[in-house]
């Protein structure tokens, strides 16, 4: 088996001076995968590789000179390692310099090669304001008030706002800083404060919380942190939450606080790195997924799992942060993105924002593969949305040797005539298979003959007849009779104990790939559309991201597009989050797109339950155009 | 000295069954009596007498049968007893009985004369909602926002509404009744409570609190109780509360607390009265003096106390009750009206609009006598509004005898050839005199030749030579020699101590009126009009209320004009606090209010100065047309 073109391959790519490192596919370009992580580097020609102002410098490693680099630099910088990062191309592991930020892009690149206008919802203004006379009696806030409508700012105010004005505007000596974000008037500050001004944007997943800082005055992010959620010791998906708030009185509670202190200790470790105080950030931007945005909210989710399976509300909604418990200013709004309905998110809606899907013409995908898969299909004509019940398999549950991506999990397979070959995550032995690598592994065995179309494992005797020895030598029978294939001996696993693929592994893929897979026909055959017609395939979320796009066509989770139109688009959710606080503009089509999608619920479609059994088996090789083994 | 036809007597009220009484100047109407105190009488044709709707019958007393009673009863009501409230001029003690209101009016007379349309901010709407299923997975908020949609209200909902919703939604099978405030969406309550819907208005005096709690299907106040302002121990003005603020750390704390636990005591005895549950109270307006309304909502009012007189804020401004603290629903919103200025505040507002002063064209004075005289003049084309210095003698303070107008207090006095002739407050002897009472003695002791213009009382002498003996006796020399008039012994007095105004007390009220007659002055110069352009006077405020018109006159309190054109209006600011609550139409009219006022500052003004001096004595009684003793 000759190396495909589409690696397989992880990169290590490590940034300086910010001491930031990250493992992306190989041919990620360095400027993706700075903004994955929330790293900013300056843009504003839209990733063309025009304007020039992405340049990194690489200190080891060797990406390729392109076409656009020898347009902007000197062969002496060239020689020098300078590059544009949105060409730079990562094959091998790779270490960079990004320049500080120069002065104030007004736009910038974000999600998927988006070109975004800067425009937040917070904005300072600097008031030097006429002190009180007899001759001029307007009220303290009158007085603010008008000085920001000279501005061009229409605002309004609130108690607290108004009760600390009469202190600060006379121990300012009426030079003050008003703090408006949308049209309401959040604090005044002593002072010309108008340089700074921070928000942060938060994707909330059932398992991960991720939380970036952004200066508001260039868009650029100052920190990204996360977290696990701290839900997590009450179950491990939204359905294991959902039912501890029914089988408990103070359920929903304990969720409610477990979320809010996950946060809340997120944001305490942003603004320590950013040096930012809580009062400092005006406005903070929250997408996930319902089930989780309801527990922040304290709503009631019993709704959501149980048939019909309905949210509380769905509608882009804000709430001050004081309200909720954020630690941040206690004036500043909290906007939680809208969703589609109760399983698809606003994660989603931040998936879809991201990736622009509603506004290009071309029919494209989006799925967030986990234990729910979310399918978003569709164009600027018409999009649809559904959630296929995959269950855990690809969170490693149900799987013999499957556990999450942690240290120790084999996160890429390659099988060939010399035997296994194995990444691991962290610099350890195996101990477990995380989805990616459960993916890759079935791949390899079905590329390898080792499986056939319906999922059959070969016996040991066929194996041995039919695939090189240092592969038929794996397959094994369990002390049950199962057929397995064996990745890792006794000796080369961390846990000491043998890592294997069971036939048994291998249906509960099956079944996770069929919902996923079905679901998507399901929505295809809506939209009339085959394959043929897809432009391109995301895959999203913490999983999705790490999927192998050739892996994923050779199982049949999506559908037979050529490989390079497969692509990985990091936590698209937490991209979306970050591009609704940035830009107003953005964040009014976020809010606009629930409407503009529409949402199939597959429980009792009957068309469902015949594209699942029909997509349960493997895809044919040869319709794939991969060389079989 | 006869007995003029605008009499000064009090005359004394009662209604059944509500088993309520007041006190109002002889020569009110019936309809205007029960309004002030806020019992319901129906009508709807404005008070002109052509409804028919506000009859009531009189049990006791006996007032002169209309041209209007006759077209509208029979002879046998007549004789029964049956009246036109409205037409019905009460000039002896009476007791009649109200009938139940009938329907629900959709117009009310309210303030002075005014004809209401009722429409409240606050609307109820019963909604059967479709019940979810898997064909219509609309979210709770969703469903109901378009319920809600459908029958034409526009809402948004918070948090703590939409986090009741899947409870209560399901509890009550899907028929709910959306309580709709302005646009918000304040509660969802099960089951069809459209028929209940009340609100509260408040008028926060620096002294008394007045709360009427109204039914809001028609307009009626179903209680009324008052108060006395917690603050009062903090001092008995608004700059001893304003003092207090400045000189203890936790005094606005101790002042505020103070007056949200007032407001919660009259709302505990409305509620209790009305059988009506604190959650049932949707929606607040709130009243008052700028210093009262700062010190409630926790607003510093430390740069109102000090030149140049500055409030925190003007504007109409809503807060919901929980932030605030008062026990009502907690999303209900608390409307505190606008002020004019630091010393023209929502008090006057409120008595502008309900005196409707701007809506008319002849030129009308409005005047709130107290330690700040608060004064508006003018008309639909201009108005002006100032405050003015009176200082305390109008409470009773730095008068010798002075008291609040309580039980013991002399509130009316006449003088003539028989002697003195008082009428006390309560069944009890005197034991000092009230604010009305001053002006009373004041104005008789002119009337009578006891006082020149100047102000100069005559000698006991001078006394004896020129008036009927029984006066002339009265006048004597305190122990320093002052000159004062007896008005009760020490064994006519409840007290034990003789009750005497002196020389010291007629120039202490010289310097009030003067105060106020200035201010008028310089508003009348502003507007260059004369008292003959002066359509009415009214008189309005807890104290402004029982001045006798004719003894305003006669001091020179207010212009010379035609003693019918002086006219009480009760509690003016709760009656507009009670116009804009049951009226949202008369609501904008008074948030508009400020915008056509213009305020001028007297401190500092030379042409108030002049003014003043020119006022402090006495008008001549020719000018007055009165007949002298």
């Amino acid at each position: 088996m000759p190396p495909t073109s589409e690696s397989a391959d992880k990169v290590t790519i490590h940034f300086k001076p910010q001491d930031r490192q990250t493992r992306v596919p190989a041919g990620s370009t360095l400027f993706n995968a700075a903004n994955w992580i929330g790293l900013a580097i300056d843009s504003t020609c839209g990733g063309m590789g025009t304007c020039g102002k992405c340049r990194v410098r690489i200190l080891g490693g060797d990406p390729a000179i392109t076409q656009a680099d020898r347009k902007v630099f000197s062969a002496d910088e060239l020689a020098a390692g300078w590059r544009l990062s949105c060409r730079a191309e990562v094959l091998t592991d790779l270490t960079c310099e990004v320049p500080r930020l120069m002065g104030n892009p007004k736009a910038a690149i974000m999600g998927f090669g988006k070109h975004i206008i800067l425009n937040p919802n917070v904005h300072k203004v600097f008031l030097k304001l006429p002190p009180a006379v007899l001759e001029d009696q307007r009220s303290d806030y009158e007085r603010v008030r008008a000085a920001l409508d000279d501005a061009g700012f229409e605002v309004v105010a609130g108690l607290a706002v108004r009760r600390r004005l009469p202190k600060t505007l006379r121990n300012a000596d009426w030079n003050v800083t008003a703090v408006v974000v949308g049209q309401q008037l959040v604090a005044v500050e002593p002072g010309d404060t108008s340089k700074r001004s921070f928000g942060v944007s938060f994707d909330i997943g059932t398992t991960t919380v991720v939380g970036l800082l952004i200066n508001l005055a260039n868009g650029s992010p100052l920190s990204a942190k996360s977290a696990l959620n701290g839900q997590a010791i009450y179950g491990a998906d939204v359905i294991a939450r959902i039912s501890h708030t029914m089988l408990n009185a103070d359920g929903l509670q304990q969720l409610s606080d477990r979320i809010l202190r996950t946060l809340n200790d997120v944001l305490a470790r942003l603004l320590a790195e950013a040096q930012v105080a809580p009062e400092e950030i005006y406005e903070v931007v929250v997408a996930g997924n319902a089930t989780m945005t309801h527990l922040l909210l304290g709503f009631d989710p019993e709704a959501i799992g149980v048939e019909p399976f309905i949210p509380v509300a769905e509608d882009m909604f804000s709430v001050r942060a004081a309200e909720l418990g954020l630690t941040v200013h206690p004036e500043a709004p909290v906007v939680v993105l809208p969703h589609i309905g109760a399983y698809v998110g606003a994660d989603l809606v931040a998936g879809i924002l991201a990736t622009g899907i509603q506004q290009k013409p071309g029919v494209r995908l989006l799925v967030d593969v986990g234990t729910n898969g979310e399918i978003i299909l569709g164009s600027a004509a018409r999009t649809l949305a559904t959630a296929a019940p995959a269950g855990p398999a690809f969170e490693g549950a149900r799987i013999q040797d499957g556990m999450r991506a942690a240290d120790g999990a084999i996160e890429v397979v390659k099988l060939d005539a010399d035997g296994v070959h194995l990444q691991v995550i962290g610099d350890v032995p195996p101990i477990g298979l995380c989805g990616s690598g459960l993916l890759d592994i079935v791949a390899q065995l079905r590329l390898t003959g080792l499986l056939d179309a319906s999922g059959q494992m070969l016996s040991p005797e066929a194996a041995a007849a039919q695939v090189p020895p240092r592969l038929a030598e794996r397959v094994t029978l369990t002390a049950e009779g199962v057929k397995s294939f064996l990745l890792a001996s006794a000796e080369q696993s961390g846990s000491g104990r043998p890592i294997q693929i069971t036939q048994r592994d291998i249906r509960e893929l099956q079944f996770a790939k069929g919902a996923i897979a079905g679901g998507i026909a399901v929505l295809m055959n809506v939209l009339a559309i085959t394959a043929a017609d897809l432009q391109e395939i995301y895959l999203a979320g913490s999983f999705g991201s790490y999927i192998n796009p050739q892996s994923a066509r050779v199982i049949g989770l999506v559908p037979p597009v050529p490989v390079e139109r497969i692509k990985a688009v990091g936590n698209s959710a937490g991209e979306g989050a970050r591009i609704a606080l940035v830009s107003f503009r953005e964040r009014s089509i976020a809010q606009a797109i629930p409407a503009n999608v529409e949402y199939l619920e597959l429980s009792g479609r009957a068309d469902f339950n015949d594209a699942f059994i029909e997509v349960l088996a493997f895809p044919p090789l040869e319709a794939l155009a991969v060389p079989a083994a």
